[in-house]
């Protein structure tokens, strides 16, 4: 196993060599030069995240990182706090939306428990790689040790290396956790300087008087715990969760693979925050599926330089916004490869086609 | 075989009954309510239009129709009119986007001549209801007589009842016509009352003096025929196309049958506003797959009340973007049928489960 060090060293920029032979196949195929907009340019990103011009991505996977959070206590969700133990049990049955959508793309789910709350039982489908019983309530002192915030992190990239022994073309994040929009606002207040009213919504359904409780428990905890914004293992140690970090684990070791990562909401963009202070060229990496109607989704994919590929009004999590996007980046690929060049179906080209589109 | 008053006699309402089942089984998903956002709204309206609670959507098909155009000869396209007949050849073949799209999504392709100005050869896959071979510059005078803009609507028609007959569940349009942006752009400004030069675009690609060409090729030929925006086969006959006409049958057929419909882009929008001027119920039957780069696309959605799914800057036409709709519909069609209810799953439901979201 690498650490999380010599994980950060390996990962290196895009392929340029591979997007640019993307780009060119791009403008013999049989359209119009740019005709399928962010399609190609989705093939092409992708062709330069795996350093192959004729990418294929039939592997797919999605891994929903499950954990708790102490700041729940302070009425931070509509919902009780064993829902999250409860939806873990619905993934692994296969009824939870994520579970619907993987299926409608093909992806694998992984299900990973981080730190539930309550004890699981063992279930074939079910990783166990419980940091706590929770983290606990950030209001009150950090949410975990520095130490835990490293192990959470290696987590995501030993599952990440289990995931590429079994083949994998591309991944998907996601999250279960009840109150876990709570620290990714925190999150994204330290890290884009954002003031936390400003990137904090209303998550599962909260009201007004809820939504104000919320801000100023996370005000709260960046007065106890003044993460230091320069260093993310402190900011996710003080102010995260553990499937945060697990997930900014899933993106390190993806992008050291050169396998791109379609990150899905809210959550998963607080585990691209923490991933890309650690490593800027993760960005690279990164496909963002759609833009949450949580208010702080914005701010983070702009701080990212991330533009999203849907907007469905989507605010469940799990990776169903991922599932999606996986949809749509296997689509851009499926084009590159698949279709036919003018020369190859014996189509005249228009003069379009000797200007620049 | 009914004819056209026939079929527009038996276009009914959605079923308001299945919707308004599908929306209180939306809220017992396991899922905060509302969440998964528009593919909610999607899974509702696709039960209204079926008339089921719980409607599967795995038998598709996306028809293609092509169509050569006499307006072509005045230079509104950057491709040449020979165009169109190779491109029915790569869809024959399987190596064009919509192919490659409707693989991805697990629809078949119907390839349709409606009109092309060459002989095609015969091939297995392909639909010969070859109207004349092109319509009529319309700048000269009308595209096509009355007769025939019946008739192209009637082939839609009997197309759908041969796809029904083989199992169809949901439909696309799809279109391929050198020059057909020129007649959509028409019919818009016709039908919608917009100035000709705000609903007319690029294309394939033209530059500002071909755009110029164009818009004035459209004012002409407004001009030289009158059409009466009150009466849809004036307009179609006058500055449509036969692809137009046809894909307009595909629309006021599947409504018929109760079959939703997701339409492409400008030119399946132009089929479009002529069915629903035939017919104004069919709008209910109409899902927008994406909004196109070409710019008349957003003033004909707003005049249908249609809100696109998807912005890609799609501007392909052949029904790409309409692949891509229908995986969104069968996604939200999945999601209602195929997750878990709170009961069924043994999960607390949240507080937001007893307020509106």
């Amino acid at each position: 196993m690498r650490s999380l060090e010599q994980v950060i060293r390996q990962i290196k920029p895009p392929d340029e060599g591979a997007a640019a032979l993307a780009r060119a196949r791009q403008d013999t195929l049989t359209k119009p030069r740019g005709s399928l907009g962010r399609l190609e340019e989705l093939s092409v990103k992708v062709a330069g995240i795996k350093g192959e011009p004729m990418p294929g991505l039939s592997r797919k996977a999605i891994v929903t990182m499950a954990s708790d959070h102490g700041v729940a206590v302070e009425g931070v969700s509509a919902y009780p706090r064993e829902v999250t133990a409860q939806m873990v049990q619905n993934f692994l049955r296969g009824g939870a939306g994520i579970n619907v959508l993987a299926r409608h793309v093909g992806a694998r789910v992984v299900v990973v428990d981080m730190g539930v709350a309550s004890t699981l039982e063992a279930h074939p489908a079910l990783v166990s790689r419980k940091i706590a019983c929770g983290t606990r309530n950030m209001t009150q002192g950090p949410a975990m040790t520095r130490e835990q915030a490293i192990n959470s992190v290696e987590v995501g990239l030993e599952i990440v290396e289990k995931e590429v022994e079994k083949g994998l073309d591309i991944i998907g994040t996601g999250d279960m956790g009840i109150g876990n929009t709570t620290p990714s606002s925190a999150i994204t207040a330290v890290i884009t300087g954002k003031p936390v009213a400003k990137v904090t919504g209303r998550g599962t359904g909260l009201d007004d008087r809820q939504l104000a409780v919320k801000v100023a428990s996370i005000e709260r905890a960046l007065r106890v715990n003044q993460p230091n914004p320069n260093d993310p293992i402190d900011v996710l140690s003080k102010v995260g969760g553990f499937e945060i970090g697990g997930l900014s684990g899933i993106i390190l070791g993806a992008a050291m693979h050169r396998i791109p990562i379609v990150i899905d909401g809210f959550i998963s963009g607080a585990a691209a925050l923490i991933a890309a202070g650690l490593s800027p060229t993760v960005r690279d990496y990164l496909i963002a599926s759609h833009i949450s109607v949580e208010c702080g989704h914005k701010a983070m994919l702009e701080y990212l330089g991330l533009r999203p590929l849907l907007d469905l009004e989507l605010r469940l999590g799990e990776g169903t916004g991922a599932a999606l996007g996986i949809f749509l980046a296997e689509a851009a690929a499926r084009v590159l490869t698949d279709m036919a060049t003018f020369s190859e179906a014996g189509v005249s080209q228009g003069e379009v086609s000797r200007i620049e589109s």
